[in-house]
């Protein structure tokens, strides 16, 4: 078991080893004054988790009340967000009461966003379940809902009171699910870490997961210690996002994130070739440790229209756009480039 | 004109005056780096003044959007917050332009909020034009939109860049609305100032609002700098509200915010003195200062209505509820009580 201490505006702990999904009710005593909690999932992860949760709570004498919606991004919507909070209302929640994030990156976005808002903020756990949550949604606060003019448009900055990561739930995803949350660790090493990269191409990743994803999560702790409000050091997150925004965006959302966070650096880094910002031998490297993880790293869409879905990107100010770029393997900086030039920067980037 | 400066998590001007509509353009040039504007405003205020407004951005520069919602509570919920933010995503508002409010407290909360939301939140100008935004919503950063199940219950805490109050707009209120704003100014009497009682029971206040309205916002300034996040001092400012807040919910919002506080400060003053809290000589000196400013002191509510509509309150915590009490003439205090003493309170404060 490791545990990463986040100092942000709140400090929390973020737990990382086996079984924990049962120490969720001694948790949610400790760090809640109230005895009700509100569990919210969906319907992938209700049928596998959520009875174990929810007798850790009644267990620990919480009232629980569960929202189930139905999973995937498309839920991560306005209307699920009203919905929870009027549950949440109709259930009685008061401020010393807690909600618990049970799931991926969807539900934790929205159950933090519903957090932060509710009651004008309430305390919430997060318990993520997948890869892809737990080295990137469980730490830093972001929380959101998308709006039909893009991905992540609404949200706010809100700190958790705890989150258990617990690694048997990894076991279950569907190769499919575990490859999107490579795509994450492997924009980890792209930004700060040659020896994670190692690690990622001997590939025994799956086998023994604790060791990397604690090494993710403290690479995001140092970053949003250093950033909690996103204004410098923690954009270099982004990598990848930029451009793979827009091509979520372009599929309509039916492309998961990871997948389209691969594609998105493979084509920022051959922008980055092109525009002679990183040594040509990147590219390639990285597109073999993107493939060796199931990962896509092309699209079908013109650059015309990645360039459209991607400027109504939140990242934009004015009249640039700030995008993460390689400079080598496993370093990246930022780069403010004019929006008129994205385009060139996708195109030029595809041709690599 | 008097400027008030409120220290809180970001600080900022309240400019109290006449002819400030004319300078909106000046002041969002300075405090915004974008050179975007988007506008929200009521359909009751967009004929009055959205014009000026326009006209003093456009003035400066800025490129100007403008949203329109019907006028009333009503509004103040989840769809209109969810088109406005659609709204902000299709007129392509980044991070460094802002929202100017132009309106009421509906309008200030509904903007609030979602300029605290919108991209994880952007910078937003307040322009009260009723006396009640003047003196409440324009100081302290409470933002919200209502839910189904009660008033206020979502929401957040969020500064505004800085506030112009154009004293010249309160000259156009219809009697009963600026009747409802002289329900929060004779709250602020009640909470912590006899001399401004005396004031009003001098009835001069509608000719020369200056003083009163400075008065009002500066008593408000020094709460919230004690206490921002509503924890502790600040709450006295809830004088009136928490069955205030239940009277408007069984009206189904009918009646307006100011008459239902009016009603509240009464009943819980009723209640008070039936509790040998608070000298029997103040309800009555109160109901008359109420009446004086065309504010209501009774309801037809039945008690249990009024205690089942007042329980889904958010000030509620586990089994008890924050009130505040009047114990004297222009003064109150916090006081606790547990939930199920609470319709007791409302039978005993509607019989004194």
């Amino acid at each position: 078991m490791t545990t990463v201490t986040v100092k942000a505006s709140r400090t929390y702990d973020v737990t990382i080893g086996r079984g924990l999904l049962a120490q969720v009710g001694k948790e949610a005593a400790r760090l809640l004054k109230g005895r009700s909690a509100a569990v919210v999932t969906d319907s992938n992860v209700a049928p596998l988790y959520l009875d174990r949760v929810k007798d850790a709570l009644e267990g620990e004498g919480f009232r629980v009340c569960t929202f189930v919606f139905p999973a995937g991004e498309a839920s991560k919507n306005g209307a699920t967000y009203l919905n929870l909070l009027e549950f949440l209302a109709r259930e009685q929640i008061t401020r010393t009461d807690g909600l618990v994030a049970l799931g991926g990156g969807v539900v934790g976005d929205l159950t933090g966003f519903a957090a932060d808002t509710f009651l004008r903020g309430i305390g919430f756990l997060q318990l993520p379940t997948t890869l892809l949550a737990a080295v990137d949604a469980s730490v830093g606060g972001k929380t959101a809902i998308d709006l039909q003019g893009g991905k992540n448009l609404a949200g706010a900055f809100y700190q958790p009171l705890g989150v258990l990561c617990d690694l048997d739930t990894l076991d279950t995803l569907p190769p499919e699910t575990f490859a999107d949350g490579c795509a994450e660790v492997i924009k980890y090493g792209m930004i700060g870490g040659p020896d994670l990269l190692a690690k990622l191409e001997q590939g025994t990743f799956r086998q023994d997961p604790e060791e990397i994803v604690a090494r993710c999560i403290a690479m995001k702790r140092d970053l949003v210690e250093q950033d909690e409000f996103d204004t410098g050091a923690r954009q270099l997150l982004n990598l990848g996002h930029t451009i793979g925004h827009g091509i979520e965006a372009c599929s309509g959302y039916t492309l998961s994130h990871g997948k389209a966070v691969a594609i998105g650096m493979a084509l920022v880094t051959g922008g980055a070739a092109a525009f002679g910002l990183c040594p040509a031998e990147v590219l390639p490297r990285l597109k073999r440790l993107l493939q060796r993880y199931d990962l896509p790293v092309e699209t079908a869409y013109s650059s015309a229209e990645l360039y459209e879905k991607t400027l109504s990107d939140k990242k934009r100010t004015g009249d640039t756009i700030q995008l993460v770029v390689p400079t080598a393997w496993g370093r990246s900086v930022l780069h403010r480039v004019p929006v008129r030039q994205l385009e060139d920067w996708i195109t030029k980037g595809a041709a690599q």
